[in-house]
């Protein structure tokens, strides 16, 4: 006898195991009477065992015991902290799950218009504090886990962040997932499941930036669901080729086909059973092990069909999407990350559409129930790809595809700065994806025969506006791609929805209209950035609106109440207080990682984001000098009647972002210097605190007196760290960009600290730099002079700092030396300001109480309402 | 300010979260009365979480749904037969683990001496149903899935076979750890995890084996404890310099390092607390991702590091011991192969050294609290290991140290085939391993030279005993080491044993004393092999015997009450109709596989084991053929006289085992002449089960009539599937060897067929064969015939098979033209005796009723008691 194989079944059980997928969306049968019938074996029994949510102390303790015991065999006496966290968040999870079920089921019941938000990128950070709270069980917990002899804080200092993400972007996503579910809508993300997350930032003796990964995933990860038996193949290479028959269709075949493995990551909602689906992929060999290989005694040939599969989401690129080196990295880089890209949209696509699909709706009703938003250009690739699934497998024509296209993607635009324009060369695109790359040209062709149309004879203008820009080799423009291929693209604050259209979009604007072209201001979730990082804040606030948290947590505009307080003293010295406890907090922080001692009787001054030169971490690292200069040649009576500093500097660096390093090595030995005078010491302190992270942004943020977001104006799209300072009573230094500028409409020019060329400058200033420079001891004396003493080897070798400085003394692209005084004079402001305590307590005060608009909240609620059309399901 | 580097710390999160390590051995802490004090919180919240074994269904079901809803997040509308196995698992699984937890905390209270099984195969084969009778909750369970809607046999189903293992050495340790477990010994197994176990054989239309992955893990795993803070680190290649202090002693430092996190396995003992250990390593990379690679755009060489450390337990090596074609290997899967011997090796010993030094005592106590015994020689690279820490580490002299090595080791030999002794080459054990090269050659020298002083002057003798075989390149002798290195050496039945003294191990025998040199013949676990695979032949016994199943069970001689009923008629027919249903459920396996249908009113001849040479396949499908052609040339008159026959084959060959793979060919095709042949088919069917398991095994055995153990005499060491057969009362039709022996003296030589040249005769009539060939035609014209009709195309293309036929017309290795007369004379008196069913059901009894000696309980109380000499140390 033989068994016929199926090339398909190799590597799977043979004996019969097929079962079901196990994916969410089935519903319960119903009777002739339309009443559902209990699926499976005795309903009673099944009733007796479901389980909801643990709201007992000692159901909470039972669910924690036991899964020390059994989960973690562990038992009383060799629990530690660390084990403790585990079993506490595996009781937690539990009852996120609940909810999780729940949820689903009510959105396959209703089956809403629903939004997938895709992100490369989901800077979570730590998951149990945020989850006790939505759940609203964080007392209980503590009670809880104390009677077992345990302290919560501890065990929360246990979870290792999840940093699948660079920065802004990544933490944007997060922050809309938190609001999404909050405000019972429909949203699912889709993102990837790193092994390795962002790197880990260590600072060498010497100063300069290192990077460790990151292996998150080394200890067991409760938040997710891994649903390993929810897969799609996903294939790269191979050839396309087109079908004769006039329809466009084509045949993709042949090369790698890798497997892409869902894991769900639960998403709980504020004060709501609304728990949302953040779903990862990863990537795996399609055929495991190449046994054929290994046999025949070619043991690396075997492993590395597997190893080329599982390295598509290995690793987190720390490229961020304005860092100027993506360019130069080496093919093989570009390669996975373009793969990457393909992988994570079109696992996504599939799985979307397979959802949509088991509603029995045609094809043609898509965008009626799934919107699909684009978070930068990272997943563009979705639109070629829904075109050929459309084409090619769903059989229809090219025009009614496009159609289902534009109606069903919305494109979120991150950035205007040309070097951080997304482009693929178009030969690695057509060795990766011939199908997609036909595709690309097919849009294209369509695309420019309209304009031609409407601007006829206007070839520059073709030419601006093809998705191939020429060269060598030639390229395919992303942002284009994403913009015709969408229903409406934003950007994140209003300065910067303009720049995209009157920049880099302007010839879209004329050509679609203008209508096309909206903004939605990115928004912060006030649950963890105010309620989590910031307890006491919210319940002083809670006390003093006599609002319960839940309601104005979910609705973040009556924290215009707080107005009417600002003149109760009593209120202020409460709020005076918790700052300086939060200050406190900070300094044992720093004392318990670097073993460094903070001066708490000062004002915390802090600038934390990615290393960027529009960011200007070196302007503000140039102020310090200049500061320092200043009051090492003051007197010490002078010097007694200045306001007392501290600086804090956080932030990574691409890691092969050269000047951004430098920048990092001038911060910590300037630091060196500074804290070790004994002169200025009292007077001015100075920190780069490594590894920068969400976690650390909890501490750093709530201490803050002032915080700088000081970009080149035009540069920063938003920015979201300045609304967090803000909620939590931190003012803001700044230029006249991004979210600052709504920021300062909220809470009034006189309470925020403007300095600075404005956007509409900066474009001649460049052409002065560049056909009539200045020199700069003439143009800004006072940074010259701060420039040569870094140079004559104050802070150590100046030499090793020259290409820094360069940057400034030639070309000087981000305007340091047009905007140094007028920093330096924002800085004696703030300086002046915050001398006068009782008024400085009062802009606090105030800027919290304007704060409503940038919850993220409200930000969802616009794309929900004005881009989506999507209405708030909750579970009934 | 900078924070200084611990290059130790790269890739650990920065901030402080050490935390102790889970490690089994915390000890509670008494007060000044003695009394233990409650390690942690308050003792009655503790308490009332904690919990015991589930009993009731009531509790049991509950604790299905909690899983289903939870852990699976699903819910009865979406839970399918293997979402149910899952629940069911995870359930039991909380069972074993509050035993596992008493169990070890039991070891550490009472600190016994320990052994440590050392096997490089376990196979496990399937675990929901063993662990649901060793824990006594079988019927429990089963009904608690009805109530809840499933059949138990549906979801035992799902489960996929654990198959880490090539046959009968991975078997036995996995019988021997149940055995363990059971009697209440404290053993724990160490081995690896691999990602894919043994291949998955699959049969092509041309009738030849293929080979797919086996991705065991693809689904979780319930049956495993992930112990991911449980880790150390192993070194390869680098550089080995010996001090110059004279001391012996030496620095390996460089090289590679990876590391070994430990994952374990629950072993439930029968009826008792007891829940053994089975620790299986996994190599992971030390550092994670290599980020300097990848951020200089090579991410190639970034994920390299990273694979060549995770491709150490990747795969299960397909060759086993006795397969001829490990020397053709290239040395890339070689150096692997000793890599993963290592590596297991090294995190092995560290971790028994870890757990002894916990108990405070010293270093020269070692060999009273733990024995290691070494399953065949896979593992010996220990000895030196153990030397190496020692001396390098722990600092004792060489005297003390190997004074510690020989008490500690035992080693059991598993062949006595000169290819499958196992050697290493010396260039490459000194590349990987150079500081254990270096031990070698000492342990070597101190050796020889001992040998020297008892046989002075005699060379030979020093030579063929040196640890070194001479040659290009020298070769490291590991049975050698491992005999050197023990504090005894058994054998596995009476004549391998003797074989081993009397044979490789001769020399030894000489100088070492002959107390040194055992037997311990081998045995199979009663409750996997009768009551889990044959329950109603087991609840038939305990009914007969009139003793609880749980007592005879773990006392196996008490079968032989059965002899009291052979004569019982009612007895017999009750016997003989669980055959039949036996045959029947075989039947219905082969049908939903396959497609086939078994005829079952026939005799089932059943050989079923790795395909090899000294096994003789061949001389089984030879004597099928020829009983082919004399049915063929039979009357139907005659022929309707005949014993009905179906003969059963299963087993794979090794990858690279091309003679082993046609000899599969063969059958399959034989197969396919033989069952489409209107004249013979109801008088001869033969099937070739594709994918030999252990779960495969469950279902064969118990069918079967009479079982072939046909190795030429001298070659198999013992088998374990002959003692399994005869359990379940199918007849032996064997050579003189191996345990068929022992067999033959329990049940005595009337109730066994016999057949074949003795163990003395092998080395003559193989001397004949070379110096004095007979023609085969004139020799065994018999076997001439049925050979010409393979050539001459009978059974598809000749020529195929010509390769395979050649090894028995020249030089003929394994002796089938002298023994093919005999064995079709004995299946001649098969026949006979099977035509006459109530003798052969009484012989049927008789065989099952004498099959106590083959308990593995028996075979692991004498390692306890004669090697190990542990004492059973029950949970109290
Ligand atoms: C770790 C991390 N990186 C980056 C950001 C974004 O910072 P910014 O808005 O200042 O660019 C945040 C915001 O909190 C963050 O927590
Ligand atoms: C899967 C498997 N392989 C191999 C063996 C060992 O077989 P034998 O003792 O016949 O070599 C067994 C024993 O049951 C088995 O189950």
């Amino acid at each position: 006898m033989t068994s016929t194989i199926d090339p398909k079944s190799i590597g799977k059980p043979q004996r019969p195991r097929r079962h079901v997928r196990t994916l969410t969306g089935y519903l319960p049968e119903v009777d002739v009477t339309g009443k559902e019938k209990w699926p499976k074996g005795e309903e009673e029994v099944w009733k007796a065992g479901m389980r909801g949510v643990d709201k007992d102390v000692s159901d909470i303790t039972k669910s924690f015991v036991n899964h020390a015991q059994t989960s973690l065999a562990r038992q009383a006496y060799n629990l530690d902290d660390f084990g403790a966290y585990e079993a506490a968040a595996l009781a937690a999870r539990d009852d996120l799950l609940v909810n999780w079920n729940e949820t689903q089921l009510n959105y396959t019941r209703k089956n809403p218009k629903r939004a997938y938000y895709l992100s490369l990128e989901f800077l979570m950070g730590r998951t149990l504090d945020n989850a006790l709270l939505n759940l609203g069980l964080k007392g209980e917990f503590e009670e809880g886990v104390k009677k077992l002899g345990f302290n919560m804080e501890d065990l929360l200092e246990k979870e290792r962040d999840a940093a699948l993400g660079n920065g802004g972007l990544g933490r944007l996503a997060a922050c809309y997932l938190d609001s999404s579910a909050s405000q019972e809508i429909p949203v699912w993300g889709y993102g990837l499941r790193y092994q390795y997350g962002i790197f880990q930032q260590l600072i060498s003796p010497e100063g300069n930036q290192l990077e460790a990964p990151d292996p998150w995933l080394e200890h067991q990860n409760p938040w997710e669901l891994p649903r390993l038996d929810v897969t799609y193949e996903v294939r790269f290479y191979g050839h396309a080729e087109r079908s004769s028959d006039g329809s466009g269709r084509a045949n993709w075949s042949g090369g790698q086909e890798v497997m892409a493995v869902a894991y769900d990551v639960m998403i709980p909602g504020y004060n709501t059973k609304t728990t949302n689906n953040l779903r990862l992929w990863q990537s795996k060999p399609k055929r495991g092990f190449d046994l054929n290989s290994f046999n025949a005694g070619n043991y690396e040939a075997a492993v590395e069909s597997s190893n080329s599969a599982a390295a598509i989401t290995s690793v987190l690129y720390p490229n961020d999407h304005t860092s100027t080196d993506l360019a130069n990295e080496a093919t093989v880089g570009k390669e996975l990350r373009l793969k990457q890209q393909y992988f994570w949209t079109a696992a996504s696509l599939a799985d979307i559409l397979r959802r949509f699909k088991n509603t029995g709706k045609p094809i043609t009703d898509f965008p009626d129930y799934a919107a699909i938003q684009l978070n930068d250009t990272h997943p563009t690739l979705a639109i070629p790809e829904l075109m050929r699934i459309l084409i090619d497998e769903e059989e229809l024509s090219w025009n009614q595809a496009w159609q289902i296209v534009t109606n069903t993607f919305f494109y979120t635009n991150h950035t205007v700065l040309p070097e951080a324009l997304e482009k693929w060369a178009v030969p690695l695109v057509e060795h990766v994806l011939p199908r997609h790359l036909q595709i690309i040209y097919d849009i294209n062709m369509y695309f420019l025969q309209a304009v031609e149309k409407k601007f006829p004879g206007d070839r520059d203008r073709l030419a601006r506006m093809s998705l191939i820009e020429e060269g060598y080799p030639k390229q395919v423009r992303m942002a284009h791609l994403a913009c015709i291929g969408s229903r409406k693209v934003n950007g994140v604050a209003e300065l910067h929805s303009e720049l995209v259209r009157t920049t880099i979009l302007k010839d879209f604007v004329e050509f679609e209209g203008v209508s096309k072209f909206g903004n939605v201001t990115n928004g912060v979730t006030p649950r963890r950035w105010l309620d989590q990082c910031n307890h006491e804040l919210s319940d002083l606030i809670t006390k003093t609106l006599k609002i319960e948290k839940k309601v104005w947590l979910k609705d973040l505009a009556k924290l215009e109440g707080l107005l009417a307080f600002t003149e109760d003293k009593n209120f202020r010295e409460q709020w005076a207080a918790i700052k300086q406890r939060n200050k406190e907090r900070l300094a044992r922080h720093v004392q318990t990682t670097l073993g460094l001692t903070v001066r708490t009787d000062a004002m915390f001054d802090v600038q934390i984001k990615r290393l960027h030169e529009y960011k200007r971490q070196t302007l503000n690292i140039l102020g310090v000098i200049h500061r320092y200069l200043t009051l090492k040649s003051m007197t010490p009576a002078e010097r007694s009647k200045c306001n007392r500093k501290v600086v804090f500097f956080a932030g990574k660096a691409a890691p092969a972002y050269y000047i951004a390093k430098l920048t990092i090595r001038l911060i910590v030995n300037v630091a060196r210097v500074i804290n070790a005078d004994a002169d200025t010491k009292d007077f001015l302190q100075l920190y780069f605190l490594p590894d920068y992270s969400v976690s650390l942004a909890e501490v750093l943020i709530p201490a803050s007196d002032i915080s700088q977001h000081i970009s080149t104006a035009g540069t920063e799209a938003s920015g979201t760290s300045n609304m967090k300072f803000c909620l939590n009573g931190g003012l803001l230094l700044g230029t006249v960009d991004g979210a600052n500028i709504e920021i300062a409409e909220e809470v009034g020019e006189n309470n925020v600290f403007f300095f600075g060329h404005l956007t509409p400058a900066v474009e001649d200033l460049r052409y002065q730099h560049a056909y009539h420079p200045v020199p700069i001891e003439q143009k800004c004396p006072a940074l010259a002079k701060v420039l040569n003493e870094v140079s004559a080897g104050m802070f150590g070798d100046g030499g090793v700092y020259e290409p820094l400085l360069n940057t400034i003394r030639q070309g000087d692209y981000y305007l340091l030396t047009d905007d140094f005084d007028s920093y330096i004079a924002a800085l004696a402001m703030v300086d002046d300001a915050y001398l006068d305590r009782d008024e400085w307590i009062k802009k606090s005060i105030r800027t919290t109480a304007k704060m409503g608009k940038f919850s993220s909240d409200r930000a969802i609620l616009e794309y929900a309402e004005s881009y989506w059309n999507l209405e708030q399901t909750p579970v009934s």
